[in-house]
Formats: structure tokens, C-alpha cells, sequence
């Protein structure tokens, strides 16, 4: 079964943009989040509510690589994938496109923990969604 | 007894600035937290402490004058003082200035709310430090 | 001529919100810019076009009012219009609601300059936007 | 010659923190500005004058161990270093400790541009303040 995939499309406000009228570097790892987390929604379970039972998936590494410029009030593509997991690390890959080039690529990897702060096995229910199965509540 | 006041120093960094080079105007609201911050620092008790008496004093009004710019990598002063407070409100009153010129002004107007989010009186040892006086452990 | 308004939708991500779990006061500022950048777009000119025409639309003034908590990952409504205009000044009026309450209100207050940053007339093509004509390029 | 090396303090603020109460992933990033803008501070040339003789130094590629959560107003130490330099690449080498432990780790790639935004090689007055030396105006 393929890693599970979303595309959502984000267009910089000001706010976002450093005095190069571009993109600032950390707010690339926002874009991250937000493709993330729409990616787990697709699935039938949002991140908010998988943080209401209990559990959390803080990120333990990130790495972006920065090709050409997202530019300000240009509507950019979020493509997330759940690259590879295991029974105690996800990690999700991203591309930031525009209709010409990828922009930028990177990873987030991320640990489980629960309700307490300890690091537990990807929860079972969680690794069937990575693979593409729809949640039922 | 006179309002509290403090002065502290903050250099904008890039990620704080825009594409004209100048603080983005919602980060104004970032300045004025640390401004008030450490007002109540100096006092004895440290917000964080504050909140982990089970308060919380969150923003219900603020307003922001743009007067000149605050640019990248200079250095500015943020003076915050106790404006006014009675049983329920108490104001804080900020001004942003350079070496030569103030170049923003604001106010933010908080509550008292408790550990289960019910707006409360504001705590009698709050007030004394509002007052001026040193808030002893 | 009513002025004109537009409503967008936005959900906040982990990085918009605090330690409370809600938006982080300063946020606000973010979400009126959004409405206001898109307000704008509607009438055919965006606001990158506006400022590669050699003007800029700085904040003057803003206020905001905090009602009720905007929360992680809950869209809310944000409701933009053109309060007033005159020769030298633009009033926006925000309210930020969800499917029940009004959450936020506030409004900004902008003037123009021109490319050498000198203050200038509100330019006539702008004013008529704001009056609710469409944009012809 | 050792690389250069530099050492600041940074406490985080509510607008940093997002709901776990710890400094959000993104933000990491802004403490890495905060280094390395400091770090070059103390060569004798700032990053901003650095830009007014018409150069940038973008970030090609960054990466972040997060190993333990930074808490909201708890000061840490940010811990820069030039950890490697050729003729087109600078990488920076970053750590954030509290009085105990390594809470972060983390690299950041970058660059030369010139005004016109062309790839250029590391000018050699920047080489030598790599390498130690500094900086006379």
C-alpha cells in the first residue's frame, strides 16, 4: 500500500515574509504543520482529536532545503507524504511547489507520547491511517 | 504611590520584520508582551509564577499607534507601565521609542480569569504589586 | 454605494496558538490582514499590484476587542469591511465569529506613501475600489 | 585557527510557545537568527551592514534535533558556531542548553548572493571573519 499523500495550497500573508519580500526561513516549518495536519484530517481523525485521547507527536528532527524563493501573495503548493514509519518514529516528507518549480523539500520526524510526556509504540490505530486506512470514530 | 514602570531593550530580527524591512505591525503585540513580562518580573512574582498560582490574565483590549517605523537590527526601548487598574481591569500603557524619537504607543486592558476560566476580581496581592509594592514569596 | 466587505475562512495551527491553546493576542493582527489582503483582491486590484504601483498602505492605528477565545484548529469566519475613507485615511472593521458567537472585533486605520515613502492623497483608483467598483487592469 | 564562536541568552515568550506550553518547532529557527546575527555582531560587522554593501547570505538548507522541550520563560543558552566554510557554503552549528541539559541541536547551510541576486563566492572579508579575524571599517 503507498505512503498516503495530501496537497493543500497556501498563499504567504506579509506577516509571513522577511525584508527580502520572501518567505522567512522558520515559517517554512509552519507550512510543514499545516500540511501535516490536513493530511491527518483527510483520514477521518484530526490532529486535535488525537490529541484529546491522550497522545502527542511532537517532532524529534526537521530538515528543509531551501531551492528557489516562495514569494510573497504567491499561492504555493503543500505536499505531504508519510514517508516511512516504524513502531516509534513517523516521518512525514514535504515539497513546496508553484506551478514552475519545487521551491523547497523537507522532513519532520516524529515520536509518540502519551498523556503523562513518555514516549510510547506509535499507537496501533495510527499505524493502520499511516497506511492509508480511513479512521472510524 | 506613582504607576510601575520598566524599560527594557529589543533588537528586531529578521523573522520579526517585513518586506519594507520594518517590525510587522502584529508584532507590535510580541513587544508589548515582554514589556509587561518583565514589568511584573521586577516585582518579585514572574507571570509564569503567577499563572502557576492557577491565574491567568488574559488581553480583552489593546490598541497600537504607528507613529515611525521600528527597524531591522535597532535597537528600541519599551516602556511599560501600569496605567490604571480597579476591581476587574487594570491597563498597561507601552511606548516604543529610539534613541531620538517614540515611534509606537499602545495600551492592552486584561482580566482576571481563574484555573476554570471564570472571570474573578484581581487578587488582592496583584493589586498591591501594581501598586508598587515588592511581592514577597 | 454600501462599502464593501468579504468574508473569509481561516483555522488556526499550532503555531498560532499559546500555552492557553488559543490564538496569541498578536495573531489577530495576522487574521485582519489576511481579510483585508483578500477584500482587496475581490476588487480586482491585490495588494502585491497595489505596492508594485508604488504605493504602500501602512497601519496607523489598530485596535482590537478579545470576546471570546478563537481555538486551535476551529475555523472561524473573518469578516472584513471598509468602515470609512477620506482623503488621507482608510478605516477596516474586522469581526472574527464562529458558527455561534462573535469572537473578535477590530478595525485598523492606514494611510498612503508613495515610493519615497511620503504621505500621500488616498489615489483616486483606490478610493473608487473602496466606494465598491471594480478594479480594471 | 578554531572556528568562531558566540554565546547568548533568550527566554522565551508566550507568542513563542504554543500549546504544550514549550517554544513551537518553527521557532527554533528564530533562536538560530538570534545566534547567528549576534555571532557576527562581534566580528566588528553587522548582518545589516553586511546587506547594505550588497550582499545576503540565504539559508540553503537548515536541520533541528529537538532532544528536549525549551519552556516558555525559562532562559536558555543559544550557542553559535562557524562550523565549517568554503568558497560558496557557511555552515553554522547550533546548540540550545538550559543550566542542565542539551535541549537542541542544529545546523544551518548558507549562501552568498549579490544585489542582483546572482550566486556569488564568499567574499574574502567575510572569510577571514569566519576564521577569526576582525572586522575593520
Amino acid at each position: 500500500m503507498p505512503p498516503i499523500s495530501d496537497r493543500i495550497t497556501y498563499r504567504p500573508i506579509y506577516g509571513d515574509c522577511d525584508r527580502m519580500g520572501v518567505l522567512y526561513n522558520a515559517n517554512y516549518l509552519r507550512l510543514f504543520e499545516m500540511g501535516r495536519t490536513e493530511l491527518l484530517r483527510k483520514s477521518g481523525l484530526s490532529y486535535d482529536e488525537f490529541e484529546k485521547m491522550g497522545f502527542i507527536l511532537p517532532v524529534a528532527r526537521a530538515r528543509i532545503e531551501f531551492k528557489k524563493p516562495v514569494k510573497y501573495d504567491e499561492p504555493v503548493d503543500i505536499i505531504t507524504s508519510v514517508k516511512t514509519h516504524d513502531r516509534i518514529k513517523i516521518t512525514f516528507d514535504y515539497e513546496i511547489r508553484n506551478s514552475e518549480f519545487l521551491l523547497a523539500a523537507g522532513e519532520t520526524v516524529h515520536t509518540t507520547l502519551n498523556r503523562d510526556g513518555k514516549l510510547i509504540e506509535v499507537p496501533e490505530f495510527l499505524v493502520r491511517i499511516l497506511e492509508g486506512e480511513r479512521f472510524h470514530k
